[in-house]
């Protein structure tokens, strides 16, 4: 059991989510309940995580969610849990290996110190991980020094290891499935042959365009073909694809991975392909879904677009999935919980129970050393064998993430966000 | 009064909305009413418009759409009222003059005869509403075939004259107020100088980039800048106003019509403008927001990057205003009401009370000829002097349209469509 009594300190780092302030929001109240209050002070957010922390940048989220009566500000917190991006700002700072650069982490202590924070919560990726990591080794080394370290997922590409999966993919996945059955529809108006090419995030993992084939379970509004970064994309193969299904409709929407690669490993969407070049000759990157547009448009001669779906994937906080956000919330709670109970060095872990009856998790703590590093991929099993479309394994998987709504606060007519300024 | 009795038929054309089912089951809910059906025998609908009609293919609504206690089916109809795109399909044909070649309405008016239509119903913007105009000149000059003739309005654009707006704006610029709130907010997180420009569509008029200004009503979450077409775009205007920004703040997001043209005319995202070429040489139209992300990193160095909101501002059925959508449903019954009560070669506008309390609104029947051809702009007193904003009266017109929310059918955690086969 740990004794310390201190402040807290949490950062968010690396690109923002739709949900990545509900896991705040669950470090908050926890911090602001009865029992944690005796042993933390003070809970403190920094701005622009640890690169804005390193220049003395951080709020007092203690008296900012603090209401009158004492408690935590309940009305003020429910419009931070709907609120996307990183309420307290983000960033991509690496930081060194401590083995490298002692001196370092010897100045990141003496901050922590002059605030007496005993308690460290980084929400992020997994760079932000590899900060939790670092800091655990430095830490790990030099006991002068107790402070509990912990990390809490946060990524829409789902690509963290150690976890079934990480809050914020559930919410992007959701929006992609719904955006995806309304573009199927909005294309099947007109009988003219046409494709569409629908870009999704993921350079290296696939799990968010495997999402877009979520509509099938509902019997329609699914891409007719499906491409991952897990699989080597030919162009041939994919014409071949079209041509098989020209020959059944006149309307085809693809989706693919902005991370496709051809099978010398070069990104599809590379200038090389598209042999584009602006005015002053540079390579024009025109995107995995631009370059297939144009190379379609070359075969097939037929009406060809492409839509990225872009910045939304990872902010559209309407359209967020119910489960996610409320595992995202518990994600935070757990870790405010584990850190009281001692724990440090490590990640909280979404594990899903292999129960009979449903969907359920449980919320466990991973060795962060274990985390970082490595990237997790969407499993071969859970793409068909000619590698245009995922299982219906794959989207059992995915289907108990996307469930419920969440009830928006809304002011005249726009949903409502808290912003710290 | 009318005192014909026949079938009815409908038909959708032009580029789809996420509301412009709900029109359509405005007309359906009405004719299978117990009064209507004393004149309305059946009601169908053309596939894709006036041309699948012409081939022959239309669908029997009435029959798809009664229950078995013989009144409407109002489960069938809930969840295609909440279906994005055209469930009958549309088309993009432009009928002939009628003084010109009469002899293609002689055969459609065949076609009429066959099924003794006597109610004509067509959901569209301006292509659509010159079909109307066409067809009731036709008609006036051939009274021996009477029919009721009436056109519906729908347009994301909400560029049609004699109407206060279009049935389709309102859910367009919800979404559009929507997701810029959230971009802003995602954009927001780092602290490195960055232009996000936001591609809107809207090739002459500047309404639904008008709307993405909404969130500055919520104080916090609008674009720093808004284009529109209706004032000429210039480069170093658009500098000049990034400069001034950039000293108050590192982020700053743009909204851009995606038909904002230079003071000669030319479109900005014009290749000539971008001077890029594909492999064969071709002028590629790189967007408009591609042409001012590269025209930004040109002369500022910095992080830019380029959103277009593309299909979904028009088939994001999942953050529908819900007055608009009520609005687009009523367009329907009053479309079939006046065209019970004999009223014919016009169209259903929506007449904006001006009332002291508050918003309403009722509907109205104008003249098909004076429409058809003209196109409705943003006028000049809702821009501000500069042009690169809107002005509060712009805001205070559009608010209302983006008002109240819908409640979704929802199947496994995704809206649920109804399709027509």
């Amino acid at each position: 059991m740990n004794r310390m009594i201190g402040a807290a300190l949490i950062g968010q780092s690396g690109g923002p989510t739709a949900v990545i302030n509900a896991t705040l929001v669950g470090v908050i109240r926890s911090a602001l309940g009865t029992e944690a209050k005796k042993k933390i002070t003070h809970l403190y957010g920094m701005r622009n995580g640890i690169e804005g922390f390193l220049d003395g940048r951080y709020v007092d989220l203690s008296a900012m969610f603090t209401g009158k009566d004492g408690c935590a500000d309940e009305e003020k917190l429910a419009l931070l849990r709907q609120t996307p991006g990183a309420a307290l700002g983000s960033c991509r700072r690496k930081l060194p290996d401590p083995m490298e650069d002692e001196a370092f982490f010897d100045h990141l202590i003496e901050l922590f110190r002059e605030k007496n924070i005993r308690y460290f919560f980084y929400i992020g990726g997994n760079d932000s991980m590899d900060t939790v990591a670092k800091l655990s080794r430095y830490l790990a080394s030099h006991p002068a020094y107790e402070m509990q370290v912990i990390g809490l997922p946060k990524t829409i590409d789902n690509d963290l290891r150690g976890t079934d999966h990480a809050p914020g993919y559930g919410s992007a996945a959701k929006m992609i499935a719904t955006e995806m059955k309304e573009i199927v529809r909005d294309c099947a108006v007109y009988t003219v042959p046409a494709v569409t090419v629908v870009e999704i995030m993921g350079r290296d993992a696939g799990w968010l365009a495997a999402a877009s084939a979520l509509p099938r379970i509902t019997g329609s509004g699914a891409p007719d073909l499906v491409y991952l970064p897990e699989v080597p994309f030919s162009m041939q193969s994919f014409f071949t694809d079209l041509r098989a299904l020209f020959r059944k409709k006149p309307n085809i929407v693809v989706a693919v991975s902005e991370g496709i690669r051809t099978p010398d490993g070069r990104y599809a969407g590379d200038s090389d392909q598209s042999g584009v070049v602006d005015v002053f000759g540079h390579r024009y990157l025109a995107g995995t879904a631009k370059t297939l547009e144009h190379a379609v448009r070359r075969e097939f001669g037929c009406k060809v677009r492409s839509v990225e779906l872009n910045l939304p994937q990872r902010c559209a906080a309407h359209v967020i999935s119910l489960t996610d956000r409320e595992e995202a919330e518990a994600v935070g709670s757990a870790g405010l919980e584990a850190a009281l109970r001692g724990v440090s060095g490590c990640m909280i872990s979404i594990v899903r129970s292999s129960e009979e009856y449903g969907y359920s998790v449980s919320y466990e703590t991973v060795g962060i050393q274990v985390i970082a590093g490595g990237e997790r991929r969407v499993p071969r099993e859970f793409i068909n064998e000619r590698g245009n479309n995922v299982t219906d394994a794959c989207l059992e998987y995915l289907l108990p993430l996307i469930q419920g709504e969440a009830s928006l606060c809304m002011r005249k007519g726009i949903p409502e966000h808290f912003v710290i300024e």
